[in-house]
């Protein structure tokens, strides 16, 4: 047995989330089923105990994209690194799910748990034609929105907070403290960009906060506002979820480089 | 009666190219539809005299795509361009087809013979791991390719030339000699990004040029095979042709900037 950390990227708009569902394919579910057919094994079933587990360092959301997310897994060998990103991208040829990279770990990594750090890319669409290209990858906001407010008032966010105002009901979190490392706003020909990074988010967090920075884009809110809005912890004063399209895991970080045997 | 100009995004892939066919639905049709709905009429039928046409300045190939593709077409009464713009974005909102500008012109103008310079932009996805995220969107080669040597070998192919060795031979232009202004090769993250321009191209020369191209980033030719391969004046002397995904028609220039009536 030998455990390997993978970096996944991939198209949300196809999968129901990163996590297995009854509802439909996951992006887990395709990885699991990638593995058991590298070992020469039967597809593996949600909860059934088999050995072909990926186990992903975040879940994201239906139609949330990566470029990269990270997972670990067990091989029932010993295998060059090489090997096993080419023969799960070889099963994975079907879906829009491709392994970047592999990389030998300690038997004890745990993708989610060992985590020092997770960034995510928000791309807002901000002009008056829709996206032709870019449909299910952007937010399309038509208004034009003032970069710069939304890149002063990011600031209010950054640092040791009660996050519940940007907390979707449904989070599972323990606590809704958290500390965001930045939450950076950039304009990008028609893009916007909103990069943010910290330890860990809950859930929807990204999404909101990024809902919220548009009001700010349209001066229906200042940086006080904001502030306000986070101070109330409350999620109704917080502004609407930005849509899942926009969003993706770009990357995400380990204390210990792993050592590749490859 | 009123002349616009427009310029058009969409996802090629989704197409049997621009101009109808009977085959499938074609960018062509879609805007003509549109065009008609917008008018309140009833949808085109190829080839009846019917007046909801849409002009292209060039033809793209099935799985082409488009940043700025430019076409005109009348518009029964005069009307301001940012409603043309949105009127037609209305009636193509199921499509990866999108009007990103248009702008009233002269009633003479014509995007094809009016047309002074052609763009169009080539990505090689150039990384082992095939693409996830850009699969369509790219030419997917894995072997790692020499950027540098690709971008002097560039140099061989602009200017006045014969380009027989790199024109399709369905092309129905009726000379090979074409002017080729510029053509140039970058480095972009994992992309290798190849940009080409010219008042016209024959068909399928960006891309039989691309082909070539990497077989001078693989080593397999020098700039001097590829000197060799255009004077040979034969399309059998050329490198295979790269696939339509990688390719993006990203701008048409014109000599009298149109009067925006707006």
């Amino acid at each position: 047995m030998a455990r390997y950390r993978i970096t996944v990227e991939y198209d949300g708009s196809d999968f129901v989330g990163w996590q297995r569902q009854d509802n439909g394919p996951s992006v887990q579910q395709v990885l699991e089923e990638a593995l058991a057919a590298f070992q020469g094994q039967a597809a593996p079933e949600a909860g059934d105990g088999y050995a072909a587990t990926v186990h992903g360092a975040g879940r994201t959301d239906a139609g949330v994209h990566a470029i990269g997310q990270a997972a670990h897994l067990d091989v029932d060998r010993e295998l060059d690194s090489g090997a096993v990103r080419d023969g799960l991208n070889f099963y994975l040829k079907h879906h829009r799910v491709v392994v970047r990279d592999a990389r030998r770990v300690a038997d004890d990594f745990h993708a989610r748990f060992d985590a020092r750090e997770r960034r995510y890319l928000y791309r807002i669409l901000n002009r008056r034609p829709p996206p032709g290209l870019e449909r299910g990858r952007v937010w399309w906001v038509p208004t034009p929105l003032d970069v710069d407010a939304m890149a002063d008032a990011a600031s209010v966010l950054v640092g040791h907070h009660d996050f519940t105002t940007f907390r979707a009901s449904q989070c599972q979190a323990k606590s809704p403290v958290k500390t965001l490392d930045g939450l950076g706003v950039s304009s990008h020909g028609e893009e916007i960009l909103v990069t943010a990074r910290a330890k860990s988010f809950l859930h929807h967090q990204v999404r909101n906060m990024v809902g919220s920075l548009r009001l700010v884009g349209e001066g229906k809110w200042t940086a006080d506002d904001l502030a306000a809005a986070l101070q109330a912890r409350d999620r109704t004063a917080g502004g609407p979820t930005a849509p899942a399209s926009g969003l993706y895991l770009t990357e995400v970080l380990y204390d210990d480089p792993p050592v590749d045997v490859a």
